[in-house]
């Protein structure tokens, strides 16, 4: 299957099959996937939550206006941002980058200053809301992996993110939710299973200049 | 090279080899997978333009405070939203999914009712906001078929929107710019090109709770 088979493939699931469980190594593929997405200059101010105990993943039915996808799914996925991203996580960030390239710290001066300084002025708001996109990065590039690694997904927004943080006690993480992905298997009686993608003809949604 | 070593493969490319040009069907790849990411309510308020035009990439440079890659990479993304997501477009999906699926309109009216209302419930601003989340998860999504497709990628937030909306007269299509990716082939002396991957540990972004 090529690329676009494999997104052709994919679905949001609306019903997975409860008896069907990710393997290991599959869980760390996404594990994985998460952790190499692409961030805003790399700062990462992003966690990912894996969930896969059953009684926990019935609490988020009800937060997640009675889709019982989060409970049904094999593992459920939490995708968080940090609160802030501080001047102490972007110094982490370049001690990090450091350690890892053996970079001398001339190399990167300036640079760590411009960045610490960018944030500073931004405000907490506009930070979290940077913080945001980057979940929606890793949405994109783990419902791709799904796809070309044949595990079903259901992307969520419809979920109360106040009642999440508290349920998983995420404000002592200084976490936030964003988004929930429920990931394992399709049910063969899902009956979005069979019904044909919509999408608008290429014509309609993009627009070449040669 | 399974995903993950593909994920590795991939980074921000800095330097693009200006002479190495992607292929007609490498490029549909890209359109057809743009096309194919999943959006909320598969409402697809975006659009893609592909721009394979030297003399307009040149221009894109100024406007992404001198980043070379928008001229030097084969072919420039610009990722938009519409301005708005009217009930026009509410509808047009919902008469697209209809001819698609083969379905009668009563099995969707319902859906297509609250899906309406709860747009004319949201400000515009929202609505921009919505859409603007759904480039990100193009963003994440084109990356990492980009990286699948060895593919070269360089996602930039950092340019002028307004200026990047003139120059391409978006203004009177109802679009607003948001992302640019250059696509194309790494020059061999990208001084990116040999660097390790900087990523923090899986147990500082991962929480699993079993």
């Amino acid at each position: 299957m090529n690329i676009i088979e494999s997104l052709e493939w994919r679905y949001a699931t609306k019903k997975f099959d409860p008896s069907k469980i990710l393997t290991k190594q599959q869980v760390e593929t996404l594990k994985n996937a998460f952790n190499l997405t692409p961030t805003s200059f790399g700062l990462q101010p992003i966690k990912m939550i894996v969930i896969s105990n059953k009684e926990l993943q019935e609490k988020f039915v009800e937060l997640s206006y009675f889709q019982r996808q989060v409970a049904d799914a094999s593992h459920l996925l939490v995708l968080c941002i940090e609160n802030d991203t501080t001047s102490e996580a972007i110094n982490a960030y370049f001690d990090l980058e450091k350690e890892i390239r053996n970079v001398d710290e001339d190399v990167i001066a300036d640079f760590r200053k411009q960045l610490i300084g960018m944030y500073e002025n931004k405000t907490l708001e506009d930070k979290q809301l940077s913080a945001i996109y980057q979940t929606y990065i890793v949405l994109g590039n783990l419902m791709t992996v799904c796809a070309i690694e044949k595990i079903d997904a259901c992307p969520l927004e419809g979920f109360v993110p106040e009642k999440v943080d508290e349920l998983l006690n995420l404000k002592s993480l200084n976490l936030k939710s964003v988004l929930l992905l429920p990931v394992g298997y399709r049910a063969s009686d899902d009956v979005m299973n069979n019904l044909k993608k919509v999408r608008k003809p290429l014509n309609k949604t993009i627009i070449e200049i040669e």
